[in-house]
């Protein structure tokens, strides 16, 4: 694995995946100095108390000053004005990168900010979990998860390969990709994913046969799987969605004609086609398990105890 | 708590939850003797080497003879005729019960065969994991999950409470409903999610833009949390959706109405619309883990360590 220090990184923002980001680039000795831009006070107090980074400045401009690798890690929405911000105080020779679901829009967000001198590689690690803010991170976040950059032409082979010993360093495996065909495959991986969760969650909350405590009373019958990803960072989804419009509206496009299929199926009592379609979907979790992207343990191993 | 202890528990079919029906009233002290009836004789086999049931037959007569307690587990589309075929041969006194996810087709396919001298009582404990047979039981499934009984007038009131207090000893907790509020109930809180994670798993093995392996190999992005239900057994859930076909696309209906919302303020990039849904739901999770039906770790607790 290639050697990789930076001397001083600049997160700005310092949620689940920045404050992640600084706990094991902490841990793993990758750069002399770990410093943070955040908006809210709270956020910069809890990241210095938790002592994920040295110096937590209010504006992006502080941190990025000095700093030979920069990440974003704010909504996606507030991409274009961080770059404008920041652009004419970035180091010569220093990395700009993010972190964001999408990475078509990042391109034309951030690049034309990105001054000459300076290597811009967009990046998505494909890791998180349901919980946001600075306390929510931790240094294992990355291991065994993909790490995808969509380097363009605002970037050297050397820069992009720094980078992604970075990842590495974190435990992540890398993979580089366009990103328009990033954006087609986390919109079903990912993004159609969260929308449907969060749409059944809405669902079921809006029924006025069925009460809000029934449903939560019952929901180890498969509902409750779906509130996890429906328990996720608003902003962050907002913006994905209003930043992935083609590739998002075409993936449901896709699911909705196959949902069309299955209630076709139901009203008219074709159980052939029902075991035709259950039958296909064991082998993909199989082969998830198989690949380390998931747990094989039953119910994602969730204890089943007395809890008195 | 009620005591509790049947002479002969006979468990037709031996899956998942029949055989953690076994295992837990085996750890209880819940019957003198626990039998069993499966189709097919490597079920058997299991069975008996896993020492969960005293007896295995073929034929679910000679497992209903002298039983006390008799508990479908098999597929619901299996249960009219398991019903005629124990019918002459059921024990006066005894209760028969079954483990269906529907209830009201249940009352129609079972009822009509019960004998005079027979306490009929449905039943439904809402647990389960994604794996199947014999050997995927366990004795703790049954823990803080909601076990409901639909009760008609083929059951006096004296073995609603017992076949109750079998279930509180199992370590569920027991509730009452009428079979066709159970049906809409569990069509939004566990039918509907079943169907639209098999339907999304469908249309991502479908795409010709994105390969499979990219699919296995970013699915940490939120696809692989809608694998875990969509891996469960496809014969089951053919059945259930067969049988409670109002429910569900009463149910479907209202979720792909909610999904048009979804998709037109993504078309019309109404960030508000989609902020507003996205900020409803994580209350709701919060809700059930307060309920002790879900884990308070993040991302279920899945282990993020390395592998290497």
């Amino acid at each position: 694995m290639t050697e990789v220090k930076f001397k001083r990184l600049a997160l700005i923002g310092i949620g689940l995946i920045g404050s992640s980001i600084a706990r094991a680039a902490r841990k793993q000795g990758l750069a002399e100095e770990i410093v943070c831009a955040a908006r809210t006070a709270d956020s910069r107090r809890i990241a210095k108390e938790l002592g994920v980074v040295d110096a937590a400045y209010e504006s992006p401009v502080e941190a990025v000053k000095g700093a030979d690798l920069v990440v974003l890690c704010t909504p996606v929405g507030t991409y274009a004005a961080i770059a404008e911000q920041i652009a004419p105080h970035l180091e010569q020779g220093a990395i700009v990168t993010d972190v964001g679901s999408v990475k078509g829009a990042v391109v034309k967000a951030i690049g034309p900010h990105i001054p000459e001198g300076v290597d811009f590689i967009p990046g998505h690690p494909v890791a998180g979990t349901e919980k946001s803010g600075p306390a929510a991170g931790f240094a294992e976040l990355f291991i065994n998860r993909w790490c995808i950059l969509t380097p363009c032409d605002q970037a050297s082979e050397a820069a992009v390969e720094k980078l992604g010993a970075f990842w590495a360093a974190m435990g992540s495996k890398v993979e580089t990709m366009d990103p328009a065909h990033h954006d087609l495959v986390l919109a079903i991986t990912s993004h159609i994913p969260h929308l449907i969760a969060y749409n059944i969650v809405g669902t079921a909350d809006d029924l006025e046969d069925v009460t809000q405590s029934e449903v939560i009373k019952y929901s180890a019958g498969g509902f409750r799987d779906f509130t996890r990803i429906a328990a996720s960072d608003p902003t962050m989804w907002r913006d994905v969605f209003l930043h992935n419009k083609e590739a998002v509206l075409e993936m449901l496009g896709r699911f909705t004609e196959d949902l069309a299929q299955l209630q076709r199926a139901i009203r008219w009592e074709d159980g052939e086609t029902l075991f035709k379609i259950f039958s296909r979907t064991r082998a993909i979790r199989r082969q998830i398990i198989d690949a380390g992207q998931e747990t094989p343990e039953p119910d994602f191993g969730r204890t089943h105890k007395s809890e008195e």
